[in-house]
């Protein structure tokens, strides 16, 4: 273990000794017997296991912290008989093998996921899905090749608008009375965004291997997007001339917009402008009339976080937070900000609001519209001062 | 009442008295203490009524036996106050009141609809949804305006690519976790469907000013397409310049199609050729060695019906049946075949398959990928032979 880590991991087992409420924090021995905060299970079968927010103080998230969103259970693929299939709309069909791929100009890329649905936890009444709090969401350095560069070997023709991203992992969707029968999880992303740099097809995470969890041997990291366009398992890419109007592309993983007073279904796309607090954490105890470091991230998909406020009062007002780095695209921004923890014992309501580069802030009330997805609005964080 | 409605009731209550269990064909009183075949009542709220397929003896469905398919409870609109707007892609917005609309050539036409979700009933296991047998269709002759003189009228903006079409029924779809909130029925029409002949805006049902439960004081009646094409008190007609994608365009009426191996989600259009045998009923006893008149419609859409066959021995052989008149687009065309009855008693499957001048037959197969929807495969009646 880096001497980093056994820092992070000390100060960590600190912090979370003195809350011993959060059971998502549980010190469970994980993966391997390492001490340390561990991942909260959402579902079983297929796994769903989101991070542990609160342990959140650096950019890159442990592959071992990281959330795993399946629809599936998990294909397990052997690297050596594994093919990536790229047709339809081509001019040069291509079946690449691994070793064909990392011939390719490698690509080094740190990119934030976040799931579509994260936050459902906090929406009333509850909403279908998996119910996750904060945490479908990390950070990781992610390598491999640009899918603009599959795209260019396979010389897509003029007619093309979109390309499908099909993964190895299929089954049925049972909870769902529309469903099509068995089916792939598959999603389409408009060429230009393709082609676009931040769209890689991956290889490697944190300097590792993928492993099958993420994908191995070979996912799509859809920078800026949300995470279900990040495909898993990738088999197969279907250039297509007509959008894509698969179920996850038109039926789930979509949201209602208002055009002429008509709701009209969209696909969601990109990740729109956000914020959470890590710490303190829901419902912690803070010492009166002390000095504590709220810390949390703000990340805002395509586009920069522009600004970052806190409000400790409930909302009544807000002071900017220190950013910990230049806001970028893709990746989050991790901020914290010293709270002069009021004198007198009683509660308080921490909230964030984050606003992007094209001055689009978090809102204050959550849109109906949004359904199940894209839970952006303000969620206050209770604490005790005693 | 006719002397022909005379002979028909005669004739109904006849044979209705020799099929004590046909509960469908119930002889309560209907809508003003006739006596006379009654629909049969598949929804109370919203009010969802069945033609009582069994009693087909002419092309045209009398107005108190039309099938009524409701989403939401219907509104009572005052045609003294009534509008139609025609807004979007146009040059000239209006608002028409009805005697403006009536102003308009005045056309009349014979059109078959048919519910999409028409034979539900015969579905296994169960598809959800208003459970139809065979009578969610029938016939009337429509008077009105087309909707092409109207939108000639409004001057459609070359950019345009679609017609929505609204009605005054709204409400929340509480059965769908997917449903936008309150919403208006409303549906699209591709410009070139929008501008076929076949597309009317009626006022008149049968000869008589539309019935409330029609769609008073305006409907659209799409000649070939499925009845939730035919939006009832229409109130507007939007011109877009993008594909809509509403609720009960892309989410619901909608079927998969494979395309590449992959579902795509297709709204419902175009009736597919489909054939229905009105007599004997399914368990219906008929006379052993006695000449039976089998009678039943047929009908294909946006085609013809070219040919219709009759099996009476489950499928091993067929013949084809007498057609009552030459067979023309949007509208069921009636057929009747004398049935030479096996002295022997038992019981008999009988089956009825149309072709339409495409060449596509109806299917002996449901076909999974329409879901709850388009159900056109042939189902075997069973009678009993004594």
């Amino acid at each position: 273990m880096s001497e980093a880590l056994h820092w992070h991991r000390r100060r960590f087992l600190q912090s979370a000794a003195a809350l011993p409420w959060l059971g998502s924090l549980a010190l469970a021995q994980d993966q391997g017997g390492e001490g340390g905060p561990a991942r909260i299970v959402r579902e079983y079968q297929p796994r769903n296991l989101e991070y542990p927010f609160a342990s959140l103080d650096q950019p890159i998230t442990p592959t071992r912290l990281f959330y795993v969103r399946n629809h599936f259970p998990e294909p397990a693929l052997d690297a050596s008989t594994w093919r990536l299939k790229v047709e339809g709309a081509v001019e040069k069909p291509l079946e690449l093998d691994l070793a064909s791929l990392k011939q390719l100009p490698r690509v080094e890329r740190v990119v934030t996921l976040e799931c579509a649905g994260n936050g459902r936890l906090f929406l009333t009444p509850t909403e279908r899905g998996v119910q996750w709090d904060t945490g479908a969401i990390g950070t990781a350095q992610w390598s491999g090749v640009s899918l603009g560069s599959v795209l260019d070997l396979a010389k897509v023709k003029p007619p093309a608008v979109e390309v499908v991203l099909e993964g190895a992992d299929a089954g049925e969707v049972r909870s769902d009375p529309r469903s099509p029968g068995k089916i792939a999880f598959a999603r389409s992303l408009p060429l230009g965004k393709a082609r676009a740099p931040e769209v890689l097809l991956a290889y490697g995470m944190n300097g590792e291997p993928l492993p099958a969890a993420h994908g191995f041997p070979l996912r799509a990291v859809v920078g800026g997007w949300y995470g279900m366009a990040s495909i898993k398992w990738l088999t197969r890419i279907l250039v297509v001339e007509q959008p894509f109007q698969g179920f996850y592309q038109s039926l789930d993983y979509t949201y209602w917009e208002r055009q002429n007073g008509l709701p009209t279904l969209k696909p969601i796309t990109a990740m729109q402008v956000k914020s959470a607090i890590a710490r303190p954490a829901r419902g912690e105890v803070v010492a009166a009339g002390s000095k504590y470091v709220v810390r949390g991230a703000a990340w805002a998909g395509e586009s920069a976080v522009a600004r970052v406020e806190l409000s400790t009062d409930g909302g009544k007002s807000w002071q900017p937070v220190k950013l910990s780095s230049k806001p970028e695209p893709f990746v989050w921004t991790l901020w914290t900000h010293e709270w002069l923890v009021p004198r007198v014992p009683g509660t308080a309501s921490l909230m964030v609001r984050a606003t992007d580069a094209q001055g689009r802030t978090q809102p204050m009330q959550r849109d109906p519209d949004r359904r199940n997805y894209v839970i952006t609005h303000v969620v206050p964080t209770e604490v005790q001062i005693r």
